[in-house]
């Protein structure tokens, strides 16, 4: 009796699996969603459910496209003889934001991750070999992130890519900008004295 | 060309309007749509979308329900004689959890706000005249939040209570359960002294 309807407890439990969504959270959300005009409902609506048809990854670099074509593939928007190693296709939207990379992606997916059952095959490392073959590729940049997970697979990759004969290189790791030195942990601080450069 | 593809956009857009929602968390929650089963988010739009078709506040009382009649009129099931003031439906969750209430509710919908431009109007007084007319109600309890607009609704309420000669009552304040006495603001200390409670 003191329950909610039970169309309201449904749509709860949906809003609850978004990332970092509690039960609060999400009977927050759900209250809201009731205030929205009906209409509104409807068009957040279709274009959730429409997501995954107007939406796929490029079956070349895994990026995000909406159209035929992919404009992170397009030899004449990018230079195709560097390429950038990502886990997934936001990293690639950071990376654009930056305007400092304008060579062409490469999405693995997954990061390796032998607790979440995640091995070497995830990576589908035959997709980038074929890839080297059969493009003019000078230069791998692997850009995951600095966790265990992103470490080693940023490792195993590196390996795979000497044994490929192709140049591989890592982001800097190094201190934050912005930020002061004692806020900034051993590790990081560690980096940023091997990592040093000529001022 | 750095952007995300428009549908995502028009996505990111719409989750942006949940509240507490900010950009960074909008493109966090659209990107972990993108990879729910196609079928689960058929499944969460079609929810959102017949939300206000299948959920409709009660025109007697004003909480939710998602049948023909309404729980929390039914004579059956809860004491008619007292009734609970409050401003929004999901407020009467928070009040059944506590299982400390058995009376009826009356949701007023809103709180004064001129700022907001929320006047006495709002409050749709009448719905609730009526109510005290046809209903034996012995006792009004105004549970609304304690802040400047629940207070200020709160004191407009009970004068209008005290005209129509109905007892009027407000919820206890005082220091929360299991909090400290150094961390509680001197406000809530002081009405927590005028309103103490023999031991």
């Amino acid at each position: 009796m003191s329950q909610y309807p039970s169309e309201l407890l449904t749509l709860i439990a949906y809003l609850k699996k978004l990332p970092g969504v509690g039960r609060k959270t999400a009977e927050r959300f759900a209250f809201s969603l009731l205030e929205w005009p009906q209409e509104e409902n409807k068009k957040f609506a279709i274009q959730i459910s429409q997501l995954q048809e107007k939406i796929h990854p490029c079956p070349e670099c895994g990026c995000l496209k909406d159209s035929t074509t992919c404009d992170f593939c397009d030899p004449k928007l990018r230079d195709p003889s560097i390429l950038c190693l990502v886990s997934s296709a936001r990293d690639v939207y950071a990376i654009e934001e930056t305007k400092a990379f304008k060579g062409v992606y490469h999405v693995i997916g997954a990061l390796l991750s032998p607790i979440e059952g995640r091995s070497i095959e995830q990576l589908k490392i035959e997709k980038l070999q074929n890839r080297l073959n059969i493009h003019p590729i000078q230069e791998v940049i692997i850009a995951l992130d600095s966790t265990l997970e992103g470490d080693a697979t940023a490792l195993y990759l590196k390996q795979k890519l000497d044994q490929l004969g192709v140049k591989a290189t890592r982001l800097a790791l190094g201190i934050p900008m912005g930020s002061s030195l004692d806020f900034v942990d051993y590790g990081t601080l560690e980096k940023a004295f091997t990592g040093r450069q000529i001022f």
